[in-house]
């Protein structure tokens, strides 16, 4: 493992950072759906926590039958067992950043984490 | 711990998503560094694997004595031990995601770790 790797994505379409950047602690996803579509089928995880980042465009998700509107800069943590899935408005495509993490992975962070010079 | 959890950023300045959505797995923080700035200071971690999305501007990180030019669009994994320093454009702000991570803390993902309906 080198001490970093690097990659570019254009945030349109779907791209995968795990095998790209070789990511042992999260997986990284950019993706689009395009105006009046949505992700074709619900979904939850066995162990993972997942974070949304709605880039840019609206649309909307449902988790565990309740609706959540999204539009740019909406943050979302959805816990692995609840189900859910994903649209774009009517009328605006929307483009998000999802990340899997393991739930509960995470011990320390920032500073209590962190070594300054 | 409910099933999930929202907010809204703006994407300017420094906003940390761990405590507003109750991050398990992960901190993710919002940045900005404006024109001809750059963090204060070298820094390194003890356990996490940190992951940076570009949003916007340009700039540079400096990782143990490398430089890495940064553009929209750029991704990094960068290793705990590994010593970084992020700097903004001359002439540009730079605008970017920071998700730390436990190195190694990610056992299945997408399709394994799914559960679909």
């Amino acid at each position: 493992m080198t001490n970093f790797s690097k990659c570019n994505v254009s945030f349109e379409g779907r791209v995968e950072l795990h095998e790209k950047l070789s990511l042992t602690g999260a997986e990284v996803s950019f993706n689009q759906l395009p105006a009046g579509t949505g992700v074709p089928f619900v979904h939850a995880h066995k162990q993972n926590e997942e974070i949304y980042i709605i880039l840019e465009g609206d649309g909307k998700a449902v988790i565990d039958n309740q609706t959540v509107t999204l539009a740019k800069g909406d943050c979302l943590r959805i816990s692995p067992n609840a189900k859910r899935q994903f649209f774009a408005g009517k009328e605006n495509s929307i483009s998000y950043i999802c990340i899997q993490v393991k739930e509960n992975s995470l011990t320390e962070f920032t500073m209590t984490d962190a070594v300054v010079e």
